[in-house]
Order: C-alpha cells, then sequence, then structure tokens
C-alpha cells in the first residue's frame, strides 16, 4: 500500500479522512478539557519542566487517531508527539504516506480552558507536506489544505467554508505595519528568555529609541502553532516566528499556508541558504520541518513595483535582522 | 429623568438594551472590518503615534451608540473612548447612571481582521459599576453581567447562556500554575518597554536562575482588554494585568469579572491601601476607574485553609512584588 503512488482521488480521500478524524478527536479532546477542569487540574504531567505539560488526554486522542489511521491505511507512517516522546529517533521523511499528527496543539491552553487548543493532523508524502486539517473544538473551527486545490476555514455560523486567505492580500510596506505572532514557549532558561524578551522588545518598540527596533503594530500571542499557522493563513496576522516547535506542531499549517499564498521558511541559515527558492517546489522538507525554527507570513500580491513573493522575502529579511536567535532544547 | 432612582425592573431593561446596542454595533464593526480589508486599510489614523489606531469606524459605531442611548434614556450621561479623545476633562463619577463605551476595543486587531475585537458597553450608577456587555461579532460572543444578578456568556453554538465562570473555580497554588494575560499595549518608549519585557520576562522565566521569576505556565496577548476580561471571568485565564487602560476598556469587563467571583483591583498602590477593602463594596470607583492600571484575578473557591478572596489577595501581592509599573501615559 505505501509504495504504490496515490492518486489525486487519494488525496481527496485522505483529506476527508482526516477531516472526520479531527471531528471524533476534538469531542475527546472537549471532554478531556471538562474533566480536568472539574477535578482541579488532576492528571497534568509535566515533560522537561513544570511548564511543559502533556496530560493523559494528549496520550488517549494520539492514540485514537494512531488506531484510526492504522484500521484505514495500515502501512502509512506516523509521526506524533507522544510517540516521539517516548522514542528518540528523528526520522527522515520518505516518499512513504506519513501522517504527523499533533493530538493537543497548546496543550497549557487545554489545561486552562483558554479555548485556542487544537487537534493539528498532516501528512507529507514523497517529502513535501501534502494536507493539512487543524480543527478547535472549543470554537468548532477548522482549517484545511491539500496541496495544490487551496485551503479553506469552516465557521460554525457559516453554511459553506471559506477559502483562504478571507481578507484580501493586502499590502504590507513593512514591520511597522505587522501584527505578529509570538509565544513564550517552554524553555525558561535565562539566557533564552533574555534573547526573547529582547528580540519582543525590538519587534514592538520605538524606532527612534532603540536600536534595530520594528515598532509593529502590536505583538500577538495565542499558545498554539497550529492555530498560528491558521491566522496567518486567513490573513488575521501577518507574521509568526518561533523557534522551538516540532513537525507536528507546524506540518498541518505549512500545508494550509502555503495554499493560502503564504511564504514559509525556518532558521536564519536556512532561509539564507534557500531564500531563492519556491517553498512549494521545494523536493525535500526533511531539513526545515525538523530545524524547529519557523516563520511564516501571510500572502502579499503583486504589485506592479514588487512581487508578493518577493515582498515576503524582503520582510522576512528584515524580521531577522531584528531579531536574536537561540538553538531550540 | 437621572435624578430618578432606578429600580431593579430598570436594570433589568438597561441590561436588555445594552445588549441589544451591542448587536447592532456589531454589525457595524463587521462592515468596517470587511471595508477595510478589501481596501487596503484605507482611513485609518493613527492617534499618539503610529501603533495607536484609530478607524471612522470607532467614530462611526460611537455615534450609533451614543444617538441610540440619548433617544431612549436622554438625561443619562456618557463617556465613550472617541467623546473623550476630543476632549479633555477626565469626569469625577456621579450618582448619575453613566453609560462608559468603548465602540471598538481592540482596534488593532479590528484593522488587520484577527478575531479578537468587540464593542464593550458599560455602566455607572451611583459611582459603582452596574452593568456591562462585551461583544465579539466575529466570533459571536456575548459576556454580559449586572451587578448582584451575575454574569453570562452566550456562544452561536449553544441554545442558552452560560453562567460564568464555566469552569470550577478550581485552585491555583502559585503563580507557577497560572496563563496570564499582559499586552504590549501602544506606549513604545524604551523606559517603557524594558520595563514591560523584564516583567514579563519575570513572570514566565526560570525561578532557579531569575530573580524575583514566578514561571508561570504561559502568558498570553491577545489585544483587547474588554476580551480579557472576558477570559478570565470564564475562568480560561488566570490573571490579566495592563498598565495604560481607560475606564471604556474596563467598566463592563468589571461587572463581568466581579459577578463571577473574580478579584479586581488597581495600581500598586491602590492594592496596598485598599487591599482589605471587598471590591464589591466599594462605594466610589472614581479613583479606581481613572487610574490606568488594574489586575484582575479570577475566582477561586474557599478552602479548609483559605478564603477564596484571600487566596486572589496573596497571588495578587505576589504578582506585584515580582513586576515592574510605570506610568501611563
Amino acid at each position: 500500500m505505501a509504495t504504490r503512488e496515490l492518486t489525486p482521488q487519494d488525496f481527496e480521500t485522505l483529506l476527508e479522512f482526516s477531516k472526520t478524524l479531527a471531528q471524533t478527536a476534538g469531542k475527546i479532546i472537549v471532554e478531556g478539557s471538562n474533566a480536568i477542569l472539574n477535578q482541579d487540574q488532576g492528571n497534568v504531567d509535566e515533560k522537561k519542566n513544570s511548564v511543559d505539560l502533556v496530560t493523559q488526554w494528549d496520550v488517549k486522542v494520539e492514540e485514537h487517531v494512531k488506531s484510526e489511521v492504522a484500521k484505514t491505511w495500515p502501512d502509512f507512517h506516523f509521526i506524533g508527539e507522544e510517540t516521539f516522546s517516548s522514542g528518540s529517533e528523528k526520522p527522515s521523511l520518505t516518499d512513504a504516506p506519513t501522517f504527523c499528527v499533533d493530538p493537543i496543539d497548546g496543550t497549557t491552553n487545554f489545561v486552562h480552558g483558554f479555548p485556542y487548543a487544537c487537534i493539528s493532523i498532516g501528512m507529507f508524502y514523497k517529502k513535501q507536506p501534502l494536507l493539512g486539517v487543524i480543527y478547535n473544538p472549543f470554537l468548532n473551527e477548522m482549517y484545511y489544505g491539500l496541496k495544490g486545490s487551496g485551503s479553506y476555514v469552516s465557521f460554525p455560523y457559516l453554511d459553506k467554508p471559506l477559502r483562504l486567505p478571507i481578507a484580501s492580500q493586502r499590502s504590507l510596506p513593512s514591520l511597522s505595519q505587522a501584527l505578529i505572532g509570538v509565544e513564550w514557549g517552554s524553555d525558561r532558561r535565562l539566557s533564552v528568555m533574555q534573547q526573547k524578551a529582547t528580540s519582543f522588545l525590538r519587534l514592538a518598540g520605538d524606532k527612534d529609541e532603540i536600536p534595530n527596533a520594528r515598532m509593529a503594530h502590536s505583538l500577538r500571542s495565542l499558545g498554539s502553532a497550529a492555530l498560528n499557522y491558521g491566522q496567518i493563513a486567513r490573513g488575521g496576522l501577518d507574521i509568526y516566528w518561533e523557534v522551538g516547535c516540532w513537525p507536528w506542531d507546524v506540518c498541518a499549517g505549512i500545508v494550509i499556508a502555503l495554499e493560502a499564498g503564504c511564504y514559509v521558511t525556518g532558521s536564519k541559515n536556512f532561509f539564507k541558504a534557500h531564500r531563492h527558492e519556491e517553498p512549494t517546489l521545494m523536493t525535500d522538507w526533511t531539513e526545515l520541518i525538523w530545524g524547529r525554527k519557523y516563520i511564516v507570513i501571510r500572502g502579499i500580491a503583486d504589485t506592479p513595483s514588487e512581487k508578493g513573493r518577493d515582498a515576503q522575502r524582503r520582510l522576512v529579511q528584515d524580521f531577522y535582522d531584528s531579531v536574536e536567535e537561540w538553538d531550540a532544547i
């Protein structure tokens, strides 16, 4: 099965399968949230430190997803957050269809009842991101996309999904006009926190007073990498940057973002080396996907003086000229 | 009219009036958002600096609210964000019923299509917050409350509003377990930004490495003071702190939060002076409401060893022992 070629019809079937799976997983997530919030935060474990949380519900949702996948697509590969945590190898991407799943992205939000947690179901095929589904069961919002077929969002109060981006791909002259997604993450060591705080201060601070500052419109922190990708894809945030994510946090988001005209790249060095490549044509995503450093910028329309892609690259360069970068643990 | 006593029946009528008004105002807000996002951010003006934004839609919504209020309650006083911006006095609270309205709270989000903007309609009566309605027309979520009658939230996918808080008033042993709302605001001067960044770093940073750090679960930034109050009231965030808000940002939120068992207070000095007062019994809110510095913490149930109010006060004290404070401009 894994070695036969997937057809476009298979892609559609896999997308529908993933959307349905996200919804059944979402029911478990909501059940888990209610249980945790009404039993005084029991069953929350700390992973690397007291802010890196995992619950029995992360494990439960991943088991559900894995078993559904195994039933329907027994030969497909599977990379999941909880599966990985209990092992240690970082598998290279292969040509085989590979589900890449974060059972609960935004676990801290989930534990607190802050309604920005989701399941993120992505798939790699032939070393490239193929499809993605991001479902927030608290708001009942679903982002999804399939390579070459566009990406969409569905809201509980609309009959039909909307094509992404929702808004026009309006101009973004500079970072001063940007609304930027950043996160505090779970790495709280002094050296890292100083670099984060300095970077955020430069992004938001007054250009006249602070060296290398950009004075962006503002910074937002929602606490879910996948939902941040969704916001970039819809056009509600302009740029999202994070050090420390994993493939399952971003795989689905990358497909959805690329299909909405976003530009996606990796670390400062990755961007430097691959700046002139078109991300939708990149043939092996292994380095980027395991690189732990990601930046994504929303779609910008071409103008007579500048292609949208060039504007995106110019803004990413300007962003990286402003912020610090550190090694993820 | 303004001098006659309002009856409990009047309170109910005013709450229903405000809810309906928020919904009609919400339609204008969505219309404005669509217009701005599809005409390349036209008609956005800068107030104090390039990140303090106001649009023709803020003005339009406030005019709508003012005129509806004037038709129905001609003798009531009115404090509105846009009305105030064009004047300069800071009116003391009086016994007269006084609407206190932010036509669009989260204007930066509104301009960007980031779906966390709302109208906030509050009312003071006899120098105390009486009622509040916070409506986010992008998610179709409404928080509302009336002094002595509880507070509620309505969601588009539920038939009936839910009493706040949604979750149990679970324990919060220390700030290490807290999910904290903070904002970067519009004051971007170097001195202020350094104090903000230092404060955020201490709240999130590793206690073993950083003096005075609390290593909270994490920090969130949504970009709307009123919706942050809503999150605290529902129990999705634990603490929200901001320097620089105005009465119209917080009036509605304060009623909704207090009715959900939250503790609300002002600056470090205000808290020191009024720590032992019960906020729901405070007879003149003028000092707090114009103080520009606010902190609110979610409801915590009594335990055999500590009253919920005492836990809230202990955590606010611990919070203020960790962060810097600066003067709002």
